[in-house]
């Protein structure tokens, strides 16, 4: 039995996890180059952290780790020299992976390489361009509708060279080599739910485990979106038959509920962990189907690997106003939230952790609990809950049933039947299954 | 990829099936004589057809081929010589199969004879007698109650005798053996819903497709109800094997929203492809479940036979006020509701035409869309059903899935899902499952 | 086929029923001891019955049968001398399994051991102190407040002594040696509901069936809740595995809407049959899944077991307000209320003792029905439940479906379908299925 959460104080996580967001707020990410290496510097100064270089060319399954691209300065003036946009008032300003371009144009040609959002003309939108070269600016569409006509100065003073793919990984060693994976993209620039609310969340999640005896070894994956899992996957196709579970932290900073988006498996462990976790949570949330949109699950969930990897956020990325805007700043992110969302991931990994088949010792009629001080003195009155789980767990722990299934079947929080477990055993009349009692 | 619809005129092929209505209904068709067989006459005229006699007499598993009925004249006058009911007005004045009789009686005598409707006053019901010789006429109600005391004259000059029963089937050929079945019986007189708007769509259904390759071959039957079918399937049993799927057409052309009654088996590819269709049709419908009552499915359906065949409608039989009564009349019948019937049965067929398992030949991890043009160049946008379409037939191309299996899941329609196989298939990262790809 | 019901007078078997728990009510039964040795006496009047005497300190499983415990006399007199509490005055003054005591004692000490109801203050609650030794009253929390401080005089005058546990059985054979287990507890004190309705039902109906011819035999336990049917089990290995079905008989006296608790199993043939008389019983009705709480199901489902044992009642235990207080009296059970479950049970043991499973032998299409006098001469018109009845035995006679699985798909009463089944062997298109038919 084991307890993952000694002396947790939640507004103590709750603020180390926006400082660190406010922290990486500032650095310029994008799928490769400094500043997510300085994201990854950052991290491991809280947790032991591997980082990996991956060279440019490399080959990935179906795709090429892309070049390097790193950025200095972009900027455009007006025809009257002002500046009208600069890359040091926000990062979005520039497209990702924009080539470098020195060159004069009229509004008119400028027009076709500016991004904005006609519908929310006060925010800049955040565009990429990885794998077609390019150049381009996002800004706001009210201040693109004011512009003059007449010659306009353009400049973004970027690279796109070979180099590398920088991701991390921090790796706690369980008792077993089976592997639970956390993985969150790294990539984004400057903005605080998506994606640095995940980042903080990992942090914060391996800096606990890493203190605790685990069941499971522990596999976080700090990545570029998509060509950073691809990468990951495609280095260490072995390794992934060890992982049984796992969750892709994004988006779990907002004020939103919490929305468990499930596996493709569909019914793994891991979506009825996370399943019974927001059931019991107090709180309204939402169970959503896997789709093949989304984070690095669409990766873990492909045909080929088919990972029991599913995605615990807040508000869904797509159903948030201010998703891939300016607007998703450190306003946004609000530390009871992060708090609250770390608890969850913590208590579904409790659920992993804890999960085992028991074998009701005296599976004949009931054992007599009274005498062993487990059943109130006193009959012909009501039974709570404590009481409720001890005859649940016994009345299924014939080795098909594990604790989540009689939580589940009972209705009782896992917290109560684990409790149960641990009561019922050292009274004798339950013990785990022979076999270990693992849950597939 | 079969597509079935190239050029399809929706209005003009409603009011070719409207016209067919109209020109069958003055027919005084039953379950044998000349009113069927000048039927399917009309209808050979249109598609081709082979027309069946099968001698009275004739053994068809528990039944027996019934003589055949033609009749000529009937009427009733009354005590004054006033001619109230005839024949000539309306075919459904006299009950199916009446024996002849040309005979003087009371009143009282011949309302043993008179069925009518007491609560839908003013119209003639439709009623037979196929197995129970006997006679009797069908008038409104509120006529009969206003006939006056006094002997009445009756006279109904028909013939009930050896001869034979009429059947015909339209075959069209496909790549392969296995048969889709499209059946309507024929077998009613002067009602336009039930039974000439099936008539109308089966035989404008094979005009269709006879001009295209298929994947399946088709049967159409055009059979008397009930002693029809075990009649074809009497003489088929060998052939009974090859039915892959099967409609049956019936009450296609009245104003109401669509009804599909699965299958004995109740989730038979059919079922499936029919359901998938009314769901994307974009107009409210049903789906009911099987029971052993309606037309000739019950007969396809029997426990013998067990066929994965459904009923697709409009409103069903029992289910509107005008069933079975002169009410069925060609006012019921719309020509755009005809259109729109067969529009939804040539949709089913096409998901039968192309169900298909493909396999993705990049399973790990998804294949990189970008660098084939199906992806959009800017990223971190949203995405559109085109795109969604081929990201769930990549996840789900692991040679579990067909085509309407990755329909159903995505909530996305069959069309779409089929294109992005085209488009995906041409890309070369998708492929038909090496076993050909059937479902079941 | 079976007919459970020839010739049944409700009201009579209502106020027979109730008359008989009017008589037991004065009885002061315990789970041992001369009270429901009387009442066993009783119950031996009407129906065959074998008495068990098992001895104090007889292990079974994990308990060990108790001290018998008998009582004569109970009392509390106040400082003045008033006999405030008064054994003679209600059964459930004292505590079960109270230890002998003669002592006078403060009233704050007193108050130790006496039991309220104080959100029911005038209601004197039942308590029990089997596994406990030790002694206490029960009265209303309404008088317990208004007593005086001073010295009160107290006197048990009871027994507890090794002795036996008695319990009671009654057997009838049947065709087979597989078993129907219907069991009460007899252990309660003057409760009406809880439990001599369920005592009496039992009664009745073992009455009523050893006049009849049964398929199979039917075993009546009368014992003391918990360990009474724990003794039972455990000196009755081997028997347990005939029993294929079963029903614990508890609180079917009031006006509630019938309840039925499932099987731990939850879709055996006795939970199907219980749900199925429920919804043709055109009333409001439950269904509650199983739960490891309640009565003696709690044994005969115990994992060691597993038995298809679900339990029918009206409301259940912890449901209404009178459950284990001096108001569950004979004003709560109505005779028409213990009829009206008599009905419910017979009904379900008309399904298991009917249910079986039917060959059509006219498989292919439908027989024809119309030359057997079992369809309608005169067609085209609508159809009555009689008919589909046919219909729907005769589509689902495959050798696959047993009559109740035909009367859930068809959503007709068992009774319809059995009658169907009758009707149609005798016409010679149905039989039993070769192997006898029998359902799981």
């Amino acid at each position: 039995m084991r307890d993952l959460e000694p002396g947790l104080d939640a507004e103590e996580i709750g603020s180390k996890m926006s400082d660190f967001v406010a922290e990486l707020f500032p650095l310029c990410r994008s799928i490769t180059g400094d500043g997510i290496r300085e994201t990854f510097h950052r991290i491991g100064k809280r947790i032991p952290l591997d980082v990996h270089e991956v060279s440019s060319g490399t080959r990935v399954f179906d795709w090429t780790v892309p070049k390097e691209w790193n950025i200095r300065q972009a900027y455009i003036n007006d025809p009257d020299g002002r500046r009208i946009v600069d890359f040091r008032d926000h990062n979005l300003h520039v497209v990702g992976y924009s080539t470098p371009i020195e060159a004069r144009m009229p509004l008119s040609q400028l027009k076709e390489h500016i991004h904005t959002l006609p519908e929310q003309p006060h925010l800049i939108p955040y565009r990429t361009s990885y794998y077609a070269e390019g150049w381009g600016f996002c800004m706001e569409d009210e201040r693109l509708s004011q512009l003059q006509e007449g010659e306009y100065e353009v400049r973004i003073d970027s690279s796109l060279e070979p180099g590398s793919l920088t991701y991390a990984e921090c790796f706690l060693a369980g008792d077993t080599d089976d592997e639970i994976l956390i993985s969150c993209h790294c990539c984004h620039p400057s903005m605080a739910n998506d994606n640095l609310s995940g980042i903080a969340l990992a942090t914060q999640l391996a800096d606990h485990l890493r203190g605790l005896r685990l069941r499971y070894s522990y596999r976080f994956l700090f990545i570029p979106g998509t060509i950073g899992s691809i990468t990951w996957l495609a280095g260490n196709e072995e390794r992934v038959k060890r992982i049984k579970a796992g969750l892709v932290a994004v988006c779990v900073g907002d004020r939103g509920h919490p929305t468990y988006k499930r596996s493709r498996q569909g019914n793994a462990l891991i979506d009825r962990a996370a399943a019974h976790v927001l059931k019991h949570s107090g709180q309204p949330h939402r169970i959503v189907d896997f789709s093949p949109y989304g984070y690095d699950e669409r990766q873990y969930c492909s045909p080929g690997f088919d990972l029991a990897v599913g995605s615990l956020s807040r508000t869904p990325h797509n159903e948030y106003a201010e998703y891939h805007t300016s607007a998703d700043d450190l306003g946004l992110v609000r530390p009871e939230c992060l708090a609250d969302s770390f608890g969850l991931y913590l208590s579904v990994i409790d659920v992993l952790e804890n999960d085992e088949r028991y074998l009701n010792l005296v599976p004949k009629g009931e054992p007599q609990l009274g005498r062993r001080g487990l059943y109130p003195p006193i009959g012909a009155q009501g039974v709570g809950a404590e009481l409720m789980a001890r005859l649940w767990l016994l009345n299924l722990s014939d080795g098909q049933h594990s604790l989540l299934d009689v939580a589940d079947r009972s209705g009782l929080p896992f917290r109560d039947i684990k409790e149960a477990a641990r009561v019922l055993s050292e009274s004798g009349v339950l013990a785990s299954a022979p076999d270990g009692g693992n849950t597939r």
